[in-house]
């Protein structure tokens, strides 16, 4: 079960002019679920992505980036679930080659138009039989009104669907976006993750999407993390079809702020729902990172204290083993720290408890008053390193037994 | 159950001559059990100790670095757990100096002549009247014979004591070594482990002794994770008391190979001990990076497949899901790798497996070889980063619901 998330209803995610939605059960890991998803763009959007910085990055991944290299008009993205297409060397390249052209051929496109996405077990080979079989039906199924089966059609390890939309105005006229995500487990994206793709019909020149893209990711999906693993097919994706009529030639445009600002809280939206359905998350927990030199290490503190084991259990727990998240703090790679001038807060809700100052326990904490906090299914630590103004926010989640049952069980 | 490691019987391990040992119950956080030892070692001994880098760094280990650098000769070592006196600040400082005060007052030497440590929860006060209260009985129990009892003295979550012991001879003398160690979870030593002592009666120049204690630790306690967590409290300690009439004036003296090689294989062993009675560990895990450009990024390699929780929970599944290993590889801080020159293999026993090469499976790789291999309590990972003639070995656990259970209950 999800902390804190609802899967928003198929009514309530606005199609976005220009992107139709198709998806089909093609049973490439696993039968009676729909596994593949086909989005077909108009001519004259724009594309831009980011992509795993994970050195085996998986097939697909190469594939999205030559051909977006190649600065050819996007006009398809094909995502199956069930097998990640990664560690499969130049057979995997090739899979996932022929799954671009059978999906170009169908639809009287060039293949380099066309980016294909993978997600589930690694080290396996991609069905390309089975899953071009299936392109028909996905074709067959297009509609502006299927971004919730297709939220479904691209899930993993993930309880719930994640999606998310809305719209603005901008100088009188509606905008709107929407977006997908997926991802439960391996998920510490260092560029973007596990698939996410996120639509809108505002117009931007391509070289302020790339850059929408990147700032975007990296407020959101660069902010969480479930089990420290960066995934090989990390992707997020922005698309901009340029329907609405709504055309920002550059950042200094009024409406920018205002659509950059929709983009961003809509990708943190989906990055979080992912924390929130981290594999056997039970707690939710926002960690504020302050008083740093730089972001960087800011980061660093946060990723250490999300990352640690002993940590993540005693969220699960409900137990303020607090000197948990200092020894965290401590190990974290931060030069020439000095631990007397470190303060940890810790909050559910409304009203912070100092826990730590000084080097040491706060004289003012008491254990029951973390126990209380402890217990609540969304925490948030803040912590100030008393060295600079800089801060980073992370999110993750707990570590229970479910996350072992899950990871246990994956492939059986 | 720790992963196929049994505690030494006591009369199996040695006296080193100039060291005695004495403990007692001091219900520093739960009641009867032995939870404090001192070693008490004889004028003329050397001490020489490398400590956590993690900079909330415990009192203990602020005032063991501060007393080793006066240079004064250190005739005692006090060794408590239940509480790690970390996170402590001032507080804790004084609370670790009048310990010291209070041994040196029963002993008739001076306080910077005793070395403290701690080990247990983190953030809480040291009871030190209790603490003190205890130790004319620990005094009173001194003995050349209790390594057995001081290994005991000293666990925290260990499920077994961990010791080990040999003798060796150089030029017709013999010369013993004894050690022990203790910890199981928070386990990521970056200097030395949570609490090793190994003391023998060789003589060495305290430079060489320094030396020595360093390139140990390097090769043992610095090798091995259980979680990634880097202690607060890790210390680790080499003993040189120069009684067994054997001197080594430098590194160039013919004994000094053998006794190098003795401490450094007896620090392998506490070090390995540690992993396999790992929180919840049912399998111990060797990984071999080689084929590297320099020993760090072998050791970058070696460590994110050591903490990757999906890596983790697939060996405590016996599921040869080995792409995880590779996604571990791919993400690892390695400069420009090349991943079509990573070859993987598996192995328990005689036999290795080529898992993946050219950046995918192995064509001659068949799932129930690798099953096969998973089901087995030691498991040996080799991978060949194919760009270099460096290599580095990690040594640690799989994560199971134990692990989970264990670090979810520890303050209750």
């Amino acid at each position: 079960m999800p902390v804190n998330y609802q899967t928003p209803r198929a009514k309530d995610l606005f199609p976005v002019a220009g992107v139709r939605l198709g998806v089909a059960e093609a049973g490439i890991r696993k039968p009676d679920r729909r596994d593949l998803a086909l989005l077909v763009l108009a001519p004259g959007c724009r594309v831009a992505a980011v992509f795993t910085r994970n050195r085996f990055c998986a097939a697909p991944v190469e594939v999205c980036r030559r051909n977006l290299a190649l600065g050819s008009e996007t006009r398809a993205l094909l995502i199956n679930t069930g097998v990640a297409n990664a560690g499969t060397g130049e057979a995997g390249r090739q899979a996932a080659t022929d799954t671009c052209a059978a999906v170009a051929h169908l639809l009287g496109v060039y293949a380099s138009q066309v980016l294909p996405f993978s997600t589930g077990v690694i080290l396996e080979p991609l069905p390309v039989d089975r899953l071009t079989s299936a392109l028909p039906r996905c074709v067959a199924d297009l509609s502006p009104d299927n971004w919730h089966a297709a939220a479904h059609a691209i899930m993993t390890t993930d309880t719930v669907a994640k999606a998310a939309s809305r719209r603005i105005d901008i100088g009188g006229r509606t905008v709107t976006l929407t977006g997908i995500s997926k991802g439960a487990g391996m998920i510490r994206p260092r560029m973007a993750t596990m698939l996410g793709f996120l639509a809108t019909d505002a117009g931007l020149p391509a070289s302020l999407l790339q850059q929408l893209v990147r700032e975007a990711a990296d407020e959101s999906f660069n902010c969480i993390t479930v089990d420290g693993d960066t995934s090989t097919n990390d992707s997020f994706v922005l698309i901009a079809t340029g329907q609405s009529g709504v055309d920002l030639a550059d950042a200094r445009e009024p409406g920018y702020a205002k659509l950059r600002a929709a983009v961003v809280a809509l990708a943190v939206e989906l990055a979080q729902a992912i924390v929130r359905d981290g594999e056997g998350a039970s707690k939710f927990i926002t960690i504020l990172v302050e008083g740093g030199q730089d972001r960087d290490e800011c980061r660093s503190v946060g990723y250490a204290i999300a990352h640690s084991p002993l940590v993540k259990t005693a969220f699960f727990a409900s137990d303020p083993n607090l000197g948990r998240i200092l020894a965290a703090v401590g190990y974290a790679d931060v030069n020439a720290l000095d631990v007397d001038r470190v303060s940890v807060w810790l909050s559910a809700g409304a009203g912070e408890i100092l826990v730590a100052e000084h080097g040491g326990r706060a004289a003012s904490y008491r254990e029951e008053d973390g126990a209380r906090v402890m217990r609540a299914a969304e925490i948030a630590v803040r912590i100030n390193l008393g060295r600079g103004a800089a801060r980073s926010t992370v999110y993750t989640c707990d570590l229970s037994y479910d996350y072992v049952r899950i990871n246990a069980d994956y492939r059986s």
